[in-house]
């Protein structure tokens, strides 16, 4: 079962964040690619010029468990709340090395996160999401601009 | 006079776009904020990974001439064909920064450019771009979360 996410949809999903987000940041880390549209869009809304990446990769190990790697990390001296976005929190272990190694690399930023989409079987849960996901989602970012050639 | 650029014409041209680069990258380098909701779909088509973001931030000074900085720069130690892409290239300041930065820090790589609109009078033309810019352009990023509420 695949669920095709329009932009109208998204829309009501940023929306339905910001409802939901009371609180002050004056940072946003897009986690990308996924999180990077969500990231600007949040960024024009709140005003924030501070929109950052951050990149991850993930191996799939047959040897040994699958890991993520992160890399790219932005320079967050001038921050002190960042809110971390991304897509969808699926298994959490991306979401989840994000908040590790900033907080490490940063114990003077307060972190928090919020995601379009969120597994319940996840490891940990994003601060706000905008729906619970229920099957596999195709994002009109991957979807659009192929099915339109 | 201001123009409402919706998502709808950003897709066609994102698809103009992508006809006309012929060119093989292998890192997307999305200005932030501006550039990174482009930056996202142009990875998911190309299936590109190394969608990477960096920061400028332009002031005005009655002292002397403007000037952009830039930060946050993207690791490319492993990257080779670097397109960085923007919504729109006005005076050029910043993309002529941001080009001139990453070629002096990564002379091993090719840098070329691709925005959305551009504006003749700039001081430097992207590789690629969609549309010549007439008017004050509202993107959609910037509009559609703010009327929909």
């Amino acid at each position: 079962m695949r669920y095709y996410y329009r932009y109208e949809e998204f829309l009501l999903d940023c929306q339905k964040l910001t409802q939901n987000i009371e609180w002050e940041f004056d940072t946003i880390i897009g986690i990308s690619r996924g999180g990077l549209t969500l990231s600007h869009l949040l960024g024009e809304y709140y005003n924030i010029r501070k929109v950052y990446a951050v990149n991850t990769i993930g191996y799939d190990d047959t040897s040994k468990r699958d890991y993520v790697e992160i890399f790219n990390i932005p320079n967050l001296d001038e921050s002190q709340k960042v809110l971390i976005v991304d897509d969808i929190v699926d298994s959490g272990d991306t979401l989840k090395l994000v908040l590790d190694t900033l907080s490490q690399k940063y114990p003077q930023c307060n972190f928090r996160s919020a995601s379009l989409f969120y597994k319940d079987t996840a490891l940990i849960q994003p601060d706000w999401y905008a729906q619970e996901a229920k099957s596999w989602i195709d994002f009109f970012w991957t979807i659009d601009l192929k099915s339109n050639q």
